[in-house]
């Protein structure tokens, strides 16, 4: 796998802007690490709300999170805008691969991660073919 | 209004075991102030699912926070477990008042607060009767 | 008091926006009552690091929370971005009183606050004046 | 690698109960994602202030996140108590790889995840060896 300090935000077709908040900094002076999994998600879910025109939750199949994770490279601080790269990893059957990085000054990437959503029967539960509004949206990434 | 630094764990007929969280801590070194008001929600809430025997959020009527204040008398730390008492001010037609205090250490409140929830028919959002399973549980306290 | 639900956005001096997160929403669909401080506070310290052009983080002096209220007049959802109206209530001797709104559609506001910070010594903890550089940017408001 | 779902509370030689908050649920009615991280960074922090008897953040050196990841195996609801397992992967010269689990009802995880820290210098922020009492700590799990 290559570096992921070469990532860049030229390497993602949606780019979003993400604030950081003054109670998302912790005793060591830098945005905790749970944050970003909280910028993650929001942009996930924000893009797939703006790109269907629907909104997701709603929808009968929802997709829920299966797996995430997130490598730290550098701080990030509050205040600042970051921005987060959304990049499509996998569409599969059922589930949906992302690929993300959130950036602040500089070239590389403050941390770069990988959010896995698998979609279910709302009321189920069970896993199910991911709906056709979101498989459309996420082919243009 | 009587000095708030005199509120005593006594004072409350229900007190509620809350832990701490290494997030919780902000730059100060201390849990940040908008983390009291997620223990007064949780405290509520908990109590009113036990205390009811029935998950609230699946009545036909819910409560939406109205209003909410907290004064901050000492600080909180991690990690810790805070104890928050919870007792009635007004049961009224269609809201229903608490007063809060949060405990650490110490015989005086690190924090005291008031949480005013306003019952609404769940699709309309409209002001409803408090039902009659959270009437008989507030009567408690 | 006046109806706060008459607050509009030119009742303040400064407007800052604040986007919202996927995680803010609770389970009853719309943004959980105990974000609201979070933009309260995220309005207030991020506005005075601005308009102070000083890391406020690191003056001798820092600025503890001692109250805090909310008023819920409409709900927030996800994806939105809030306008936070930020005024000057009190300038007093080692306190800074401010009101808040929290606008998202429509002229009235969402939510209507209160925060009180009081300055203290980083290390004793012990109140002291607020500093100069606070005192000439809240004149501003 | 094994099937995570086969992880019992008995792999774990520290187990932490952290109970869950109102305010972690999200519009899917269960614990945000988010939200584990939390737990986990929770789980990490107070186990090592509790073993080391010491103020981690008071160390020359301290433990920045470098990586962490999670698996969604099951929903957590609200209220319940999770229960964090604790076991050390690998402890190198400057880094150290918790393996962690999150149970609630039923023998099998809701989730597992894993923590890397690397210890810098409180100032410089860069890499410093493990300190002595954190090394003694870890090497008990």
């Amino acid at each position: 796998m290559s570096d992921p300090r070469e990532v860049r935000r030229t390497d993602f077709r949606v780019l979003r802007e993400l604030p950081t908040r003054w109670a998302d900094v912790d005793v060591y002076g830098h945005v905790n690490n749970v944050v970003h999994y909280s910028f993650f998600d929001t942009a996930v879910n924000g893009w797939l709300i703006e790109a269907t025109g629907t909104d997701i939750r709603s929808l009968p199949a929802i997709g829920l999170v299966a797996e995430t994770s997130c490598r730290y490279l550098g701080e990030l601080q509050f205040p600042t805008t970051v921005t987060a790269g959304l990049a499509l990893e996998h569409l599969g059957t059922s589930s949906v691969i992302y690929r993300l990085a959130l950036f602040d000054d500089g070239d590389g990437p403050a941390a770069v991660g990988r959010f896995v959503h698998v979609y279910v029967d709302r009321s189920t539960r069970r896993p199910v073919r991911v709906p056709e509004s979101i498989r459309t949206a996420v082919q243009q990434l």
